[in-house]
């Protein structure tokens, strides 16, 4: 996938997770997706579907990046997945894929998004059909480490 | 959900998996969505995005239904859940939700469609963000079950 298709990601998760939660934050090495297995126990997925080009965003957390993010945004202390932690996990979904898509659109780059589905479950297996190259842009927070996967690819 | 969104997944049902495996195949009463846990081993999620309307729909299957319809699809015996199955998985919910749309085309309801993901593993909790609700349609074959989940809401 084209890089000027993934930076428009990075910069969304930086700035949402920046903006939502007060949790540093460091974008890692991108790389290609290479085992259908996942990261995290926690994963938002969204479709995005324009005439052009189409797939998925996957964000899938460590319960111990997302325990901190939310109990940064919501002031209050969580250390387990519950439905407050998979509620956020959609909400960031989609802010990340919104605000990707905003700066997607400058590139004439022009994007639907569906809603998000919330996965919870530890050393699942989900893959995008296909052969379309997925992506993988790893963040780590002091607690923990996510990922934000996108796979895209033209009609 | 309207009724009239959820006739064309369940034509689209018929339709497809008619055509490409010989199982018989009932569909049962459709109903609300009232448990996060899914209800299958491995399952198809298709992101949909129009103007008007966005959601998702989800294919999810137990090993035997899935491994009959498979095994009868490429005249070759599977009995557990492989790379076959899983590309098969995304294949069907492919081509179910690209029949639906078509029917939904005719309502002048009008979606893009994303890439399909397939998840494998069992017990698994999947919810779709928000409040709008999931409509299941269970169809049963002579040796197992699967549901097609539509949660569709206008923006």
């Amino acid at each position: 996938m084209e890089d000027k298709l993934i930076q428009p990601f990075i910069n969304a998760t930086l700035n949402v997770i920046g903006t939502m939660a007060s949790v540093p934050l460091e974008a890692g090495e991108v790389y290609i997706k290479n085992d259908p297995k996942t990261w995290g126990q926690v994963t938002g997925i969204v479709g995005m579907a324009g005439e052009e080009v189409s797939g998925n965003m996957v964000a899938s957390f460590d319960t111990g990046s997302i325990c901190e993010i939310v109990s940064s945004m919501l002031g209050e202390d969580h250390t387990e997945i519950n439905d407050d932690i998979t509620d956020a996990v959609g909400e960031l979904t989609n802010m990340i894929s919104s605000n990707a898509r905003s700066e997607l659109s400058k590139l004439n780059i022009e994007l639907d998004m569906a809603i998000p589905m919330v996965v919870v479950g530890e050393g699942l297996q989900i893959s995008q059909l296909g052969e379309n190259q997925v992506t993988v842009i790893p963040f780590k927070t002091p607690k923990g480490e996510f990922v934000v996967a996108v796979g895209l690819s033209s009609k």
